[in-house]
């Protein structure tokens, strides 16, 4: 198995950014552990705070240069997410299914992070529990 | 561990009920074989199509009979996620976390469905997945 | 032929409660005509003020005990017309074609009263007429 | 009893107009069967793609050359229910009752459907029937 | 002077149509009132149903026959009010300046009837003075 | 017959202000030209910048201090139309019938200027003639 | 005097539910006090979380078993406040006269709490004042 | 104790203004009653038509001076309540809690009476109960 | 290839109304010079202020008198585009294609032209081109 | 130089009020300051809690007793920021430029202070710096 | 001529990217054939997923290497049509004009569609031709 | 002290874009008038038009390669302002204060502008003052 996590804005700043909301660990060591327990599978990352380069990602998955392509993609998509129609159809334009993560509880913070735009063009989604929303994500695809 | 997975109105035609949308499975089958893969974790279980019960069962959870609360509740509130504040304040009331789950992905469907009046009260939330957003949902209870 | 009246909440009052919206006629005598003057058509009824038992009620009727499914449900859903999403995901999941029923022309009342969300999964809608609508309810299915 | 039916804009064309959602038959072949079934009352008939038209009709309703005025009028305003606030006074100044009729279930379709700006001063509202709406209708005045 | 007084629909029924609102004189009578208390000025009249008309008789304003076009026109667009932006372009469209009329206080009615689509591009408004309205916007253009 | 024109804020500084919009002449040689106009009339006036102290003069036109009551009042609330819920009640709890009057057609600007709170309680309302609509709002009293 | 309290929702739980907003007394121990302090006053009081059953209450208070009506019912919906029709509908129907009453200023809450269904069909409201809010509600029925 | 009242637009014309909604009885004969019965208990009077005036005499409830700031501030904001940002700051900023009293059920009024901008900050609300409304506020300081 | 252009209300008017918006030129004179170029496609014209009339002619097109239906029209429907549900229903309802015209850019204009409730049902449409948007839009057809 | 400070409703309770907002320097103290740091400029102030009183003398800066007007003004309108049209009417009606301070970052508190109603008609805003926004204010008119 | 065609993002996969809305072509090939049609006209062509880089390009047209500007460009903003106010701004900000483009007919999609925020700063617009909208848009330029 | 400014789209165009709205002076010369009156303040300069690269400038704001971060950001983020969640995100994540700054005055621009989503987590901000916003801004961290 073959899956590509990709992370928005900002998340490049994980454990330094408002621990209150997103926790004190940094995304590698994290990536390091999730990596250690899931050996079979192949954990690819990317991380932008440019919404195009996103995308870009996101297409390449179908095509990769190696010409296997991800079984799929967990993407916290940041501030992007309620914001990017663009994102949502890069979604719809490649097989490769979607997953959405998110580290906090965006429902329960201010009112335009109440809609996401890419949630519905994605498999499914998974909120609220920190870092560890990662893993679900992951397991999803490890039935 | 011991969790309580609580399902609302509607949920109890599973597998007879709208397949493009819900799958063929029914639940009952479903929790056999959750309940196989985990056997540590007592896994019970609760069906109503009535709120008011839905919220009876959520304050029982911390006041079980036998002295042992659980540790979490998985609750597809169906319908009512999106109309219920009374399902909210139980949850809010009780000191068990609630993990939000839902078959379909809600945020693709009608508009009246993209709003969840439980979720900001929610650890997480769970979505799209097929019934394996329980087995998600359980799995955010055994990191 | 066999059809099923279900009617909502607070009308079990009808004849004493609001009179100039409700008229003054009580629902077992209208009941009772109705039945003299189709005596070939099985005409079963049920009230209640619980949103849950109306659900209930209406999964029922796809599953008789006498191996007789209804050929069709009269729906006065009273109040909960207008905030169940819960009796609307009910009328999806059934078989059995379901007609809204309203004594009085619910959209020249207040505002919250405008909006059906059960009218769209419905077969039909009839309203205004009185005790009347449920006598054309009952010929929709009676062609 | 004497009933005008009055069809608004692109009812003439039933039967070649989108019959996945106005079926099959024209309406002069159904008028004929309502005719038919019905022999002891008058069904007259107008159709116009102009608004101005049907509130002419509207208000001679309540003034005819024969001295008989109606004694109900089904109107199914066709598109202009949604925008017409000109018929909907037209129905407000004559003494003639009417009952509004919808073919399909318009609460079912787009959003601008949702609104029916003359149901609130229309004795009551028939729709979703197919044609058989005119019927059940026309059976409103026919107690 | 040679004024143009151009009545929406409905208005032809003024005197028979819901009192309470707009009184119990009809308008012909009130436009003899009218010619006989200003015999210096032709006050012509117009009316019509049927929104397109009044747009014909709008843009014949700038153009009449006999070479002279008037000096302004009384515009009582009736539920075309609300609902007309082909009348309002036709208002833009012409030099003559029109003035609005309502007969009734528009505002202390229904909701749809707050906004004016033609308001916006009339020389001025006069509303709720019942027929007196007519009297008090032709005096607009004898100062 | 004695009327009462009331003027609010900014009024003070007609013929000063956004000439534009308002036009060039001051009020006070506008009332003269007026007074000489209806010698019969007695035309007071009173002009504040102050919400409560045009309720005050409101509330005193029912009541005056040489026992005769004003017949009407002309209004001119300026940026209070739009916002006072108070001035709206002062004009709900007197007798005296009030006129609304704008000098501006306020439906052409911007859209906070739209609403009108004082409109639906007030007989009627003139505006958009500049100067001229004192002069047509004074005689819709004297008819 | 015979007064009925009605509490819904999660009032159950009152003391052990968000102390921080709903005060660390339980309400049977309010209660005693309250009927301590009113010993002419006959105070019964249900508590349920099932919203049908707060229906099946009210309609009751007008025919009770002993033949005595209550003179007023006190009704903490709780969190149906916002959501119901059918409990507003049910105070409606019956001639009891209702006081809705809250423990917290459901004003400065979240902004599904600023609206509540009940309260125009109710005499009064009360809300702020913590368990004192029910003292209040009673004394409005012993003046 | 000392309590302040304070009452805003309009309400000086109690007993004379629409008795429908307001009742027929003035508030100075409602204060002498009320004194009579809370002898041990100091209650001042004030009442406005200015907004700033109300703010005004919020401030000074602090700072009285006799020394003795009041216990308790009772405030009838009139048409205030659903507008001024100004008076919901002032209440904020000054130690005396303040209590909102209406006399009509403003809920089941016109939509612009619906939101208060004081309440959040208010410690409580009382509304509907006609001048009765004003002693259970009183009571509300008396425990 | 056989096209039929439709202009709505004030249409005919171009050349004359508002030039700044609309051009100094008039439709004949343009009509002439699109048919000269493109001589081997039959042009007919229809223009009209009556919405019903755009409606006949639009059903029309699909049933020509001469056997011959028009391959497609271009339509610019006026003030009508951003109103009219009958038109939108009329496109539905033939078969020949519909393409939407404006000559200005409509969403560079007020805030209600900027909804189009034809566009959805048209094949596409071009705006803003001044009277070349015609040109623009009778190549879509001559691919 | 001659600078004009307004301040509107509760800033003359500065330093008592709210400080964790406000802060707890009262603002004769800081006018001390920002005079002794710009003695070249005339720096007169003005406070009133009544809408009206800041309208008269923005009015006044135009026409000053010593005949020589302000060179700007610096408003802080407090809660009427957000709902007098009649203040901002004012600062349309005057030439003096009109600079809008706020001490807190009103965007970051309550909805219903997102929206300035003066702003529009200002030449520019300072908000969020506490009693700096106001010398940063100054220094605008300090090139 | 000298015309430079913009494509946003996911417009590189045209032809792979949901063909039932896009089609099976992919851009290339369209625009050899393109070109080879109009080889009097110099068409250049840029993509790229990434908003900046749409906004440079734009910015570049006015000041391109050679000194010789583009005449027009063909700008098809893809998803950031309806999100990016800093496109739209470049827009406005350079003097070649601009033609929107779009393949499908973007306000027969969802919602979020239906808003062009470049729309009014173009100097026109053309959709749902598919890849013939280029076509037309280049023709615009072709008079 | 060591501020960075930073500019957002089309702000490289200044002094050629939109002169009206913008002034005819670039950036640069300006800054260089800036940076000789604050000869002790370090003032750095970085302009993009994309998105992401904002972002990563302000988290670099923090973590600088001469290990002295910034005491301050000016952020003028022109059409980002009122879309990008994703930037506000990263202003809430570094330790650097931000100030908003903006040359015109956009809340008196189009609707869209008037929403800032950075503004609520700057500490202030200043609009409309032209380039002299920059340097008010600048000032505010020199106190």
């Amino acid at each position: 198995m073959k899956i590509l996590i990709i992370n928005g804005p900002n998340l490049n700043l994980l454990g330094r950014r408002e621990p209150g909301i997103y926790g004190n660990g940094d995304f590698e060591s994290y990536l390091e552990v999730l990596r250690n327990a899931h050996k079979n599978t192949q954990i690819d990352y990317f991380q932008s705070n440019i919404e195009g380069e996103i995308i870009d990602t996101i297409q390449r998955a179908d095509e990769t240069s190696d010409g296997k392509n991800y079984d799929g993609i967990l993407l916290n998509a940041g501030g992007y997410t309620h914001t990017s129609v663009a994102i949502r159809d890069a979604i719809s334009a490649v097989q490769t299914p979607v997953v959405e993560v998110h580290i906090s509880n965006v429902l329960a913070r201010e009112n335009f992070r109440h809609i996401s735009l890419i949630a519905p063009v994605c498999r499914g989604s998974v909120m609220g529990f920190g870092l560890d929303s990662y893993r679900l994500g992951l397991l999803s695809f490890l039935k």
